[in-house]
């Protein structure tokens, strides 16, 4: 008997759950049919800051796969088609077509893969004509369309996050004048402030003007209702476009009306294999999940479309009778600013602490190439290992080319769960074109090593 | 009582086994006394390509410690002067120093780092003038020297191997019109013939003339007994200029006569402290010394400036008083031609099944951006995996920008002994700037996974 797949979100995860099942499972054995409330399927959100700021083309570009591969590849796509409630005990969802019409539709297994939501300050004014989110494409081509009034001149973005930073280049490139107003004490909060200090003088460095520790109070408004400021508790930072990059939240407004298990950060809690906690056949991958942190033990939330791909073919692989489960991440993340790129991995300190483990920490300058090689640039990199044991902890590079993806070497030695005292002895790749003869990486290890011997010591 | 460190070469493995050692323990408690035959210390012979091709200056600034501030660190360093008898029973070594004087030292601890020596096919005409090897600072100097020729038009690089395809490039950088005569049937010969092949179509595609399967039957001479033409089986080829990029051998003679062990493949051999097998006293380390390779359990003689500095230091760590050991390599290395970079690490095919290993090989093509990320640039990934098991065993990588130092991925995971089914859980940076959603190495892993799976379905 012919058995019904249900997919809510046409992004990275549903559609990769989709896509994977449909290749394992034959269109007589297995219906697939996906609702996506939006128009598009299968898009890079991570690309839309480059095409606003002009780097790439959008938005066909930013589309891995279109609606109309995915209804070739015999998935029953619903573009428009927004799920309203899921019925667990039945076995059914109800959505609402763009006619606006709602219907049932019963499940064999059902994806959740709703992603996140923009987290929108509750502040007055936020809602104004003139402030965009960057979560859709549709967000960006109305940031492109604001951006080709012609008084727009000054920009403010709320938020230092990842978004935040990639709009702020993405408004410079734009030749606006550009202020990021941010409630942590330094941007990319990801970091430890003093890394993210060097991100914040790389933004001002670019002409940035950035407020920190100052929380958006309100949006103020000006002829016709349009932006004209963002006001903090110390000042008013005029505006003729507002772009929220304040990061995201799970969407799971759904799964929690269908009393779905969700975990301390809102998202949905599921097993090994990604089926949601305490269902049979019920399934959730992506922005929309709980994800386990490999290095602190602890759920955490984390959207990023390298996570969300993975999960959707690991839901997609089970549903289609292999077996696949997904271990946990170790908190890798990339970014640039202009030249500057920015990387961390595993645990900053604030978090180790809450994870309740004590650690050493160093921070050593080096080159991302032999110093004698043309374009050698800055790297700094801060690392942090476990008192006494020395298992590396976490990772943190700022710098020129070459800075962000040596974080990799960070990500694998955390997942191998190895000391700083064995990542001394790692045979990273070596020419003048790629690397000093230590590595900046190796050097952060050596330091850190050292630190962790020293503190023995010292107990 | 003072004690004396006697080391035995002035370069990377030297010079950071007596700095080392200098740093802990002071000049009334260890003498260090280092020989060195040439005229310049801790020198990067790596650099020695971009310095004739014109990226960077040379000689001096390819010398990362200068004679002089060796001395200011309290190392008594005698350029010029050669060892030429170690006698261990007695504990000294006979040095001839730039006036031709020879005198006995006595050491209570000697450390050997003789370096490697260039090969030299024993072709009739392998010496005469208008052939150089890359080795030593003097032969940088001696080939540009030779390039300042008027006539100089032609160069053929003999050696397809790091060296020579570096030097090709740096000869196309002078201009001239470029032969690369190599005796393997592919370039880069510590790769995959089709991974090779891959970096023949570059340098084919720079201009290079490359004849491959073509060991060198002699050097012909010309006007004044300058070279003029390098003779294969094959043919004859029209040189201006000869360039040896042939590889090393260890420098191990002076071991070798002092009754010292050596391994199959000419190198000294160690324990894990980098104290030669069978003394009490002496160690050895950098390009004369043999290595474990920790994925296929065997020794193997690897000259690379990185290793050298790492033993160095663990010589000089143990010699001063702590404890350090070496646990050997994963044979990681980068080069790049031009634009192509060019990485490897673990066991090419050959190796594999030299190390009694079976495996499968799965090969892609991936890009080193998101494909809408402007210059994104395409990348061949061969990735193999043991039968049955699934452990890495090799990556090679050949691509562009960001190609090269992706195979630091590789290496963590081999010294890890990961399987390719976990490299593909492995939590990697994304951002569209630095990686598609599934970075190259990803793809390559699952990939893997998929053929070892299939294997053992077929079994």
């Amino acid at each position: 008997m012919t058995e019904r797949l249900v997919v809510i979100g046409g992004d990275a995860a549903g559609m990769s759950a989709a896509s994977q099942a449909r290749r394992r499972r034959a269109a007589d054995d297995l219906e697939i049919i996906a609702f996506e409330r939006g128009r598009h399927t299968s898009y890079s959100a991570c690309g839309i800051p480059y095409w606003i700021g002009g780097a790439t083309t959008g938005p066909d570009a930013l589309v891995a796969r279109t609606a109309q591969e995915h209804r070739d590849h015999g998935i029953d796509l619903r573009l428009g088609t927004e799920v309203v409630a899921v019925d667990p005990e039945r076995g059914r969802v109800r959505s609402r077509g763009p006619e606006g019409g709602e219907q049932w539709t019963e499940y064999d297994h059902l994806v959740i893969a709703t992603g996140a939501v923009p987290i929108r300050p509750p502040v007055p004014g936020i809602d104004a004509p003139g402030v965009f989110g960057v979560q859709t494409l549709d967000d960006g081509e109305a940031v492109l369309g604001a951006l080709d009034r012609e008084a727009v001149r000054r920009a403010v973005v709320v938020g230092g996050g990842y978004i935040g930073v990639e709009m702020a280049e993405a408004m410079l490139r734009h030749g606006l004048e550009v202020t990021l107003v941010d409630r942590a004490p330094e941007p990319m909060s990801t970091l430890d402030p003093d890394m993210g200090m060097l991100v914040r003088d790389s933004l001002e460095g670019l002409g940035v003007h950035v407020v920190s520790g100052a929380p958006v109070r309100e949006v103020l408004t000006g002829d016709g209702g349009w932006v004209r400021a963002v006001a903090t508790d110390r000042a008013e930072y005029p505006a003729d476009i507002v772009v929220l990059g304040l990061g995201v939240r799970p969407g799971t407004d759904l799964a929690r009306d269908a009393g779905l298990p969700l975990g301390a950060h809102g998202g949905l809690l599921t097993d090994r294999a990604m089926r949601v906690r305490g269902t049979e056949r019920i399934w959730a991958g992506g922005d929309c999940v709980e994800v386990l942190n490999l290095v602190s033990g602890a759920l955490q939330h984390i959207a990023l479309g390298t996570h969300a791909n993975k999960q959707g073919r690991i839901i997609g692989t089970n549903i289609g009778g292999g077996y696949a489960t997904f271990p946990g991440v170790v908190g890798t993340a990339v970014s640039k600013v202009c030249d500057v790129e920015i990387a961390r991995t595993g645990l900053k300190e604030s978090q180790a602490r809450a994870a309740g483990l004590d650690f050493v920490t160093v921070v050593i300058e080096s080159t991302s190439r032999a110093g004698y090689y043309p374009d050698a640039d800055t790297m700094t990199v801060k690392m942090t290992a476990e008192r006494g044991t020395g298992r590396l902890l976490g990772l943190q590079i700022v710098g020129g080319e070459g800075a962000a993806k040596r974080v990799d070497v960070g990500a694998v030695a955390l997942t191998a769960k190895m000391t700083v005292q064995q990542m001394v002895d790692l045979d990273l790749g070596y020419a003048p074109p790629f690397s000093p003869v230590w590595d900046p990486v190796l050097v952060a290890a050596r330091k850190a090593a050292d630190a962790v011997a020293a503190d023995i010591r010292k107990r």
